[in-house]
């Protein structure tokens, strides 16, 4: 019968490599982080409720001024995708609803347009623009890095989801950056030619100080 | 009046970082390709349109026998994403349809339920099983090179998108590396431990010979 | 007398760049492990054994089924090579001896054949078949996550060492990732399209439930 | 005599591993490129001036109205670090001049003050601010693709020079991606929330149109 | 007849992700080479021979002073590793053989012992000296840029495969860097202190000049 | 007033990825390290001051034989760098001073002469020897691993800085790692080819024993 594998002699062949085996590093969010993520949950505990996240399900609250929500599934958040080079997030536009211009410094992303229609764009180093109008089950590529951006085109509400090159992709949204923050107006002035009162208006409307 | 800087002052400051400064590297597929990807269009030719892709705007048709279509937009489709180590795919399921058990040689996927509900599930090296049905809004990471599948859980049609850390993260179907081939049936039967019929019969499906 | 380095004048001058100087990063197997592998062992604490394995000297033991033995020296088992992007493994097939149908999902791999003849292959993406007939001193390599197998293909024992891209490629047999846990048979049947009959008399062998 | 050598032995010895042995790339700026840098320069041509750069030794004209004068040696123009994984580049600040907001979306930099001193900062994903006056051989780092700036911070003249984490780290100038080119005023307004008299001030000064 | 899949089904479902799928990149030596590697030879015209290399079958010539014999299976030798992150080498030492300090720039290293007995070590950038006699059947590992060296040290031929985490982990033998080129002797006793009989000695032995 | 954005509500929009957004990883020395660096200093306790180092602002003491002294800022010492691909490094040579033949296994190197001038070269795997003067403002790239040199070619000292492409390049120096150890004379006589006396004298110098 020389299809029978007993059980025990199989398993011991190779047992000697289980033991350490992973194939995977779900993110321990209490133990030390370092350059390439966080630290991995131990295998014993991991269960299937590690690989999956619900917490894209619902829409965000777009009941705001900028009439949208972007829900990121990254390592910080559904812990395992750390260190496996890939991460989501959930963007939704109200009517009128614009996520403003932003950077990943961490990784590129892909947008998936699933209902409405967006236009999304991005500048390049070298300056050059490129947008369009995207509709439904269209998507584009936002290289690492670049500032981009992704508004509402059409009448009703927009859904998308966006793919990132990194567990932890990082966001970096210019208005916070230059009038969310502490960053004296003196230096903002300096460093991008906007007006005094322009950067002080938007500091009142985004909270930052000095 | 400090804040008016003439543009021909600052373009020329750094103009000699211009000549080929590029942040992506879209896809030449007529030019030689290495091991990081494709050769890169020339910046000069490259338009918005080379970063938008509308393939996977209609459903794939799933009138076949596992009811199922995958659609990818990995670089050899979408050469935009060359270099920037990501990409993502169409997955529709008619009702019964199932994506046969398979792996990704080249990346970590995330799994989108966008539309009705899916089992899915994958294998680790050291043969634990983890599978949970999905419902609309909820994602799933299948870790790098490990076997996966997806089946229909719904009454209805299933629709998903799915992200890659890979540009080119392949894609290999276990029946057809199996049976839709010519490697012959003795060295699939010596190293699968599957019954002669078996292998014939999957062969005859699947148009392997030998 | 130009030629004098008085030592303690060398040594001071590079001295702060010595304390945390680390070449290597032998695995403390007992520490938080991380995306790139495991912590690093105290510099102070390693000697030369840390970078020597004697696991390999001896063959492993093919009185089995399969006739087959693989020996890994993994960052699991071989700390030494942690972070270094390398790893081996010895496999020893008696006569008529078979590695099954297996995957590392982490690495690509080099079999150099030592003594007898091995016959080898692999199955790509695209579904082609590369296998072969190897003598002693041949090499072949295996790309990182293809389906791949050797079976001794001489009347005598053969030996083979593989070398790998990674310090922990990892390991999935299929039969084990298919038969040898509690997938359950229905799942198996509906993504592999093997009989119920197939399925169960496998799980029988294997030791797989449901 | 065994310390003898006879010359063609040893060179026999190693000399099939000689043909293409390659420690570096030299960028060949007129052959294709791809993902990972230019390709390589045949190796019988390259020269000890492949690795050798003089264009930084002239101070940049500051005669302009930001005072300040970026030159770099990435790859595009210092092609002997193709490949190498680092970078660097001049930056001369006359008094008050400034280095206005910007990204490096390839890169990682330190700044090494070698005259006068820098008021040099940056700012996070999580929006907090980083800045202090550096002087004479002080370093400061800037985490990849986050927006950062020098201002020269004392009376005189300024020099330093950057290192970058890779070949061609990129460089995105904020004023310039928002007002130098044809990006519609609507849409800076809209992803900005800047005023629309403020940004066709400084698309007027910048050249932008639209 | 649920099991059954007509061929022209599916490979029609699949069939646009399979014309570039690339899980390799068989290196074309004529073609240009990248930071990454050699330019990939066009998929068709690709057979399992690119995948075997039998170079490494017979004994390397020993009748040399150093009685030492490296055959190298980098990229450069055997194209099918390139872009694979692994290559091979035999190492043949007869008896008195010696490998002298080298160091490979581009990769770690794990020694294999198959034949006799090896004295091998490595220094670490610390000046530690970690070196140990092997045996048949004993692995250590040289981690990536380190010197290191393996003497014979039995009484018969030792026969050894090295295993690399690159495929093209380059090889510098320190008497070769230092004697046998054209770098004038001054320079040499300069940056070794050696004294300038003995360069001119090992010069004349290894045929440099200057 | 479309313009104006509650900061509580944007605030509140992101406010779930903000927790553990990490552009950097600050090395905690006192933490356990891994394959890739430093464990991460908790982001609430990292203040500018770790992305300022004021360590290479002094000149190193170049009082001893070589005249010349190294002044590390790699992650070890400037723990802000730690996981960014990038460090520096001040270099001080007197009249007459010489950096000792050398590699640095981990990283490529760029040098910048900011006074004096400097002969600087290296040696390829493939023996090639490139070395030349270098005056003020003049750079030159070491490739990762090769050995190299710097001598002060001026009549006054010289001073530079360097980049590497590693936040911890390592530093082995050739007459420490072959004479300032226990490494016994035997072994390096056997790896080198020097004469014994050669050998013993530098030991002595150096303070090595065997």
């Amino acid at each position: 019968m020389k299809m029978i594998l007993p059980i025990f002699v199989l398993s011991l062949l190779f047992s000697s490599s289980y033991a350490a085996l992973q194939d995977f590093c779900v993110g321990d969010l209490s133990a030390p982080e370092g350059p390439a993520g966080y630290s991995c949950k131990k295998p014993a505990k991991v269960t299937v409720d590690d690989f999956v996240f619900s917490g894209l399900g619902a829409a965000g609250n777009t009941s705001n001024i900028i009439k949208a929500a972007v829900t990121p599934a990254f390592s910080a958040q559904f812990p395992g995708v750390n260190g496996l080079g890939v991460s989501v997030a959930r963007l939704d536009l109200a009517p009128g609803g614009v996520v403003p211009m932003h950077t990943h410094p961490g990784g590129s992303e892909v947008l998936i347009v699933v209902q409405g229609s967006i236009c999304a764009g991005f500048i390049s180093s070298a300056n050059a623009v490129y947008f369009k109008p995207l509709k439904k089950g269209d998507i584009m590529v936002f290289p690492q890095g670049l500032l981009h951006f992704q508004i509402n085109a059409g009448g009703g509400p927009a859904l998308a989801f966006v793919s990132f090159s990194s567990p932890s992709p990082g966001l970096q949204i210019l208005d916070y950056a230059l009038f969310g923050n502490n960053l004296p107006s003196e230096l903002v002035e300096k460093t991008t030619f906007l007006d005094d009162a322009q950067v002080k208006k938007l500091k009142g409307v985004l909270g930052g100080t000095g």
